[in-house]
């Protein structure tokens, strides 16, 4: 069938869209309040932006969508994720010469990542995230995770916890890779065809296996906090002080080590504990990046750090903790057109009301009364403007006030101040309509 | 060149971004009036869907991003447009059968063709667009035509005029069109390769050739208003009249007949006459389409009609009538840090006004008082607020409001009743925060 959506695709409409834009409209609340512009990057980009070299982890290595056009030679990917857009952007804009920095965004948007379709986990998502690139400071990680935190708080979700790790800085995940190698050289013919290609690219993320992970070796496999040098436990230990100081709640989990191969120092994940959420109980995930921007081109040493959100998977953790978002909301007004010659009289009264601001609709179908009814219920109007023949010769309009179960006929010269009194509430943004 | 954004493509930040939120404000707002619901698609749908049987148009013929992933047989194509998604939405999810007719769509997001990119017409584009789905009626069109010149009008627009053309119902365009296959008979040899093949699938586009417009046959080429059965020329009337009615000025210009092959009855443009808009002087374009409803499956004989805007393009029209669209706001407040040891103290401060709804930022770069200074400028902040060894000892803060020169030194406690004070426009978005 090929005018059905693709597989593990969605369209959003009705009640959900209103749903969606309420989400946004908070993500980008706190990201006013943080100063984090918000940053557009295109939905595909050249594939080497997200296929570097060594890259393990299963996103790059197999899902992506990637294609080249018949006669071109150039290779492209859908954006898998958000970050990479954002760290070329970052070097191609030479953004890093900004006197303040960190450089502060967030991004939201549809990414693509071929994948086997579950609960939560689509094959076309979207994505809200924040990057803060250009200063490496336990500060900013905190921030990136209190506004994290708050986002989700003020959402309404209670039952979640910030999971935090250290990965160190170079030097000390040198060390630990090594020790890796080593304590599970014995054990690699055992494990899973993605673990072996992992003991060769990265093999921390042999702690992330969700096929080994009860192999007898996992347990007493070394781990990163014997590892780290001195200035990576510090910068941990100024990141844990801070959260403390905030009251932000957190777990250190040592086994966290995110699917990403770029993390460096800070990676964090919140999750939610209800259990509805099942296997895709990750709700947040983030983490820093040291080399990522001197790989697209950019300054030596200049670090970064984001987090991202997967908003599909947000909205089914509010409808696990019974968190409503905004619905449809009610029209003003609905415009009932009783008599086929009032018919053009009724559409320049619904062009009036719409042009003071008022949200309203009419009767496209030429329905009866009683159908007309119908729909004014289920608009949940707040008026109905009854438009018939001796209102049309009178120039009048008949004004029902639903819920007051009262009606007036009055002059249409009257109608704006008329609905602007019943509707006191809507006013405000009629004036701000007409001073535009 | 591998980190370099894709040809025909761009970033958005900094100010821009929040032009693109002003302009999405807008086009939400007269929806909203108009009871027009988002829809959200995906961004890329079976190939079928956008290339249909016969279709003549360049943009299913030449420049859709259409792929296959490795060991996939489907055929894949980044959506070029927005009506064909929304159709085929409409149908899969059984909307027609909803008591109130017409759905009323929009959608926003990015589109992408691959042409040769130039001003206003970039690879991946922008593009808003409405449907209202289900019901044939001149009052819906001239709906939705009313919705687009009132939304470009308020955004300040002025140099608009709408261009409007009948393309009649299928007997009309069937007459018309073999009118138009016998006339151009002499002269197809002549015509560029385009028109060889629109000759074939749909001669009325010949028309609209910009290689062959000044051929000498395009003088007396049939129109279509003499093929105009009594029905659709009655539906174009009353189209014309309601526009008359609501004083919507408009121009009939019978060579419209727009690039996709879809359309029947009403068809129109908004052009700005603007001189700075050069070749891209169409901002808005759309038309009624009788056939794709039930192309797609859904019930036969039930119509649509929509528009498009390319919102890049509309924001070179705005920037071309001098219009200036939102800035990047200025920071309320911007925590300064005068010593090193105050620094988790000017953190808490900092997390504590945004906790209240303030948008604010501090340093993160650890810089010297007046590197600090000049932030504050950057940011347009409202206020700064100092904390150095004093303040930390004595759990205060010295708040120095910008624009009255004036500082004061009060304690942490009373920092967000101040700043409320000091801020009074403000205060009633912070009590919402905390009311949330």
């Amino acid at each position: 069938m090929a005018y059905q959506i693709p597989r593990g695709c969605q369209d959003v409409f009705g009640n959900e869209s209103y749903k969606w834009q309420a989400l946004e409209q908070t993500l980008r609340s706190f990201c006013y309040m943080y100063n984090y512009d918000e940053i557009r990057t295109p939905i595909f980009e050249h594939t080497e932006v997200f296929k570097r070299e060594n890259d393990s982890s299963d996103m790059v290595n197999k899902e992506m969508y990637t294609f080249k056009l018949e006669n071109s030679k150039t290779s492209l990917t859908l954006r898998p994720e958000g970050t990479a857009g954002v760290v070329r952007s970052f070097v191609e804009n030479k953004m890093f010469a900004n006197p303040d920095l960190p450089a502060k965004f967030y991004y939201m948007g549809p990414m693509s990542r071929h994948e086997r379709p579950q609960k939560g986990r689509m094959r076309i998502f979207n994505q809200f995230g924040v990057e803060a690139l250009g200063v490496k400071s336990p500060y900013v990680d905190v921030e990136t995770i209190v506004l994290a935190f708050s986002i989700l708080k003020s959402l309404g979700l209670n039952d979640i916890k910030v999971c935090l790790n250290t990965l160190g800085d170079d030097e000390s995940r040198a060390n630990y890779r090594s020790a890796l190698k080593e304590y599970f050289a014995p054990y690699v013919d055992e494990l899973c065809g993605d673990c072996k290609r992992r003991y060769e690219q990265n093999p921390l993320r042999i702690l992330d296996c969700k096929v080994d992970h009860d192999h007898e070796c996992m347990k007493n496999a070394p781990k990163m906090s014997d590892y780290l040098n001195e200035a990576s436990q510090e910068y941990f230990n100024t990141v844990c002080e801070l959260l403390d100081k905030l009251d932000i709640p957190y777990e250190v989990d040592d086994k966290l080590v995110r699917g990403l191969d770029y993390y460096t120092h800070t990676v964090f994940e919140i999750v939610s504990m209800n259990s509805e959420m099942g296997a895709q109980s990750t709700v947040l995930a983030g983490g820093r990046y040291d080399g990522l921007i001197s790989y697209f081109g950019g300054p030596e040493g200049m670090s970064g750090i984001g987090w991202a959100l997967g908003m599909e998977r947000l909205l089914i953790a509010l409808e696990a903790e019974g968190i409503e978002l905004e619905q449809k909301p009610a029209l003003d007004a609905y415009v009932m057109c009783l008599d086929k010659e009032a018919r053009t009289y009724a559409f320049e009264v619904l062009t009036e009301l719409r042009a003071y601001g008022y949200r309203c609709d009419m009767d496209m179908m030429e329905r009866s009364f009683k159908a007309q009814f119908k729909a004014v219920d289920r608009a949940k109007a707040k008026l109905a403007i009854l438009i018939g023949k001796s209102e049309l010769e009178e120039k009048k309009v008949t004004v029902k006030n639903i819920a007051h179960k009262e009606q007036e006929t009055i002059s249409v010269d009257e109608l704006i101040p008329y609905v602007d009194s019943l509707l006191e509430e809507k006013s405000h943004h009629h004036h701000e309509q007409e001073g535009e």
